[in-house]
C-alpha cells in the first residue's frame, strides 16, 4: 500500500449567467498543476486525483475557492473518494484491473 | 453571512460481506455528537452537516476513518457541499425557502 | 421484500443569473406529489424518493425537465439509487436501524 | 443541438466480502458495448455515457441489474447528468472547451 486515494471532484457555480463552466474549470485545475505529491486527469465529468487522501482533500479546498474568487456566489462541489487499504491504489490500477478482464472496453 | 456551508456525507464500506452497513454509519456519526461547531442530521440516505467548511471536512475525515477501524478494507465516500456566499445558508433556511413556496411538500 | 428502492436527487439548474434555486425544487417536487405509488421527502440537500425503481427513474426524469420549461438552458441532476434485494428497505427503516443503535443521533 | 446528455455513472456492489469490484464493472459495462446509439468511456472512477437521456437511463439500469445477477444483494449506484440543451455537447467538446483555455492539463 502506497496509502493513496483515488478521488473524483466536479465543482459546479451557480448563478453564473453564462450556462458555460468551462473558464472555472480550467482555473480550479491549475491548482492541482502546482502540486508534486499529487496525479490528476481532467475527463468529461469531473477530475480525477490520485495521492494522500489528507493531501487530495487540501487540493479540493484550494479548487473549491476559485470561483468565489471570479465572483461567483454559490458553488456546488461534489467529491467522490475511493480508499483502499488492502492493497496499491492508483488511476491506473483501476482501469487496468477492468481491462484485463474486458480487453475490448473502451477508456 | 455565519460562513457556514451545509454539506452531505455517505460513507459506503466495501467488501463487508454482510449487506447491511447501520453499525457502520451509527458510529460515523458518532464523531459528529463531539463537534460543538458542527450541527447535523441523519437522513435516509446520508448525514447532512453545517458548519464552517473546514471544519465540516476535518470532521468527514474522521468518519471516514471509522469503518476502516472496525477492519473494512475499502471505503467509498461521497461528499457534496453547497457553499452560499452571498446569505446565510443554513439546514433550515434551505427548507423553509422551499416550503414557502410549496407549504405541502413533505419533509 | 417489497421491490422498492431508496433514492436521493439534487437538481442543479445553471446558468440563472440567481443564485437562489428554490422556485425550481418547488416546482420539480410538485412532480412527486401526483405519484401515488411512490413517497419523497424534501432534505436540506435534495429529495429522498421511495418506490419501485422504474417509477422512482420516471419521476426523476419528469423533475429534470422542469427546469428547462421555465428556461434553464443546462441542468445538472445528481441520482443516488439504494437498491437492496435481500430485505424489506424504506426511508423510515433505514433511519430506525441506525437510530436503534444509537437513539441519540439527530435526524 | 443533438439532443445528447453526457452522463456518469459508478455502481457499487455492497456486501461482497472481496473488496475488489472490478468483475463486478467489465460485466456491467458490457452492456453498452451493443448499444449503438451511445458511447461510453471508462474512467478511474467511472463510466461515462453520451446519448439521449432516455436511452442512457435505460443503459443504466441494465447495468445496475447486472451485480443482482450474480447474487449481489445491495447496490449503490451514483448517476450524474449533465444535460445541455443551448449548444450540442458530448464527450469531446467538453474537455476541449476546458484544454483551449489551458493546454497544459492533462486528459
Amino acid at each position: 500500500m502506497n496509502g493513496n486515494v483515488v478521488a473524483e471532484v466536479s465543482i459546479v457555480p451557480v448563478g453564473t449567467a453564462d450556462s458555460g463552466l468551462s473558464k472555472y474549470i480550467a482555473d480550479s485545475i491549475q491548482v492541482l498543476e502546482s502540486k508534486k505529491d499529487l496525479s490528476y486527469r481532467l475527463t468529461p465529468m469531473g477530475t480525477i486525483i490520485e495521492g494522500p487522501l489528507a493531501n487530495v482533500l487540501d487540493a479540493i479546498r484550494e479548487m473549491h475557492e476559485v470561483p468565489f474568487s471570479k465572483g461567483v456566489l454559490r458553488v456546488v462541489t461534489n467529491i467522490k473518494i475511493d480508499d483502499r487499504r488492502d492493497k496499491v491504489s492508483s488511476m491506473l490500477a483501476k482501469v487496468q484491473s477492468v481491462l484485463q478482464l474486458r480487453p475490448s472496453i473502451k477508456t
